[in-house]
């Protein structure tokens, strides 16, 4: 067994035994981990099952992804499928940049996920870099839509382009953040047009992992 | 066994089932969960074991926690004691409000934690509620400060008070944030007053749950 492997297993097993112990200790107070947050919890799977098929998967910046056939998402505690070769997980959480104006206009224009016509998806799970998150909320925020204009630029493409950003950082997961977008065929342009927008900007100039994953709806 | 904790003993076992399973499908990709946080991660493990001994533990609003003689501080993935009644989780993640000038005057007057002197303690777990996540950034900033004072009166209590705030809601945890605070004994009445001051602000309106634990270092 490779090192780093090898030592993911003693992790693993020093942390199963400490679960175990402390579900015997606890009596019948239960923290709970990630059971508390319900649905607000996503994981996408990449291997050889779920609904959504794999089209490419592009590394934009950084290390690569390993190649899949397909992602699963699981909601909450949903099982996972038993074989995969990576899984990405994210949080719903409140809003960190939207003002009120914004998020009206946002109320006003989004579409919800799992429309029947949104045949076509991008998965693109991004990492910033520490000059980013060691800057201060208004910094951040100029950066961010003062001169990135990324709220703006997104509304453009509402509601043809549907959206959930989830969260990823404060979970120990490899990515910031893990963005999710739906929408139909003929809005394939569009979607790339506001990509390219994105990645033009000041805000981007933070990133420094990107995977770009295109997938199709069976 | 109560319902409760038989649901929580398959959830375990469901969730260990899925661990083993992707560490040996994995093969050499290794997502690590909350080992990749390093020492951004906190345990604070209720039970009769660590260097921090009990005063008391009372709860200000809502549920209770059960009582125990000791807290442990686990830091990364630092082995947790055997034996604890609770463990509340946090992690230390970027501001949320403090602005470029307000950071500039902590950065000054803060003292760092572990200092000798300081072998007083208090941890308060603190939950707000669903209207207060809901607001949107400017909102939140506008009641936590301009309205709350919330970062003007920390400051008034620097460096006799030593704070780290770690933050809860995003990894499941049943609280929002765990503040921490260290100091002197002399310093104990100041710190009444800073928890007394905040306690009345605006700003905890939105709190619905919060446990106010005092501990003593030998």
């Amino acid at each position: 067994m490779p090192e780093a492997e090898s030592k993911y297993f003693i992790y693993q097993a020093r942390m199963i035994s400490q679960w175990i112990n402390n579900a015997i200790d606890r009596g019948s107070w239960a923290p709970t981990d990630m059971e508390l947050l319900g649905d607000r919890l996503i994981r996408f799977v990449g291997g050889s099952a779920g609904v959504w098929r794999v089209l490419a998967i592009r590394s934009v910046l950084g290390d690569f992804l390993p190649q899949v056939e397909r992602v699963a998402l699981c909601r909450g505690n949903e099982a996972l499928p038993l074989e995969s070769k990576w899984t990405l997980s994210g949080v719903i959480s409140n809003v960190r940049y939207v003002e009120r104006s914004e998020q009206k206009e946002l109320a006003s224009k989004q579409a919800p996920l799992g429309r029947s016509e949104a045949t076509m998806a991008a998965l693109i799970p991004i990492r910033k870099t520490m000059a980013w998150w060691n800057l201060t909320q208004e910094d951040r925020r100029s950066i961010f839509e003062t001169k990135s204009h990324h709220i703006a630029e997104g509304i453009k493409y509402l509601p043809s382009v549907a959206r959930q950003l989830y969260h990823s950082r404060d979970i120990g997961e490899p990515f910031d953040f893990l963005t999710w977008f739906e929408y139909a065929p003929q809005h394939s342009d569009a979607f790339e047009e506001l990509v390219r927008t994105l990645r033009k900007t000041e805000e981007w100039r933070y990133v420094d992992r990107e995977i770009d994953i295109r997938l199709a709806r069976d």
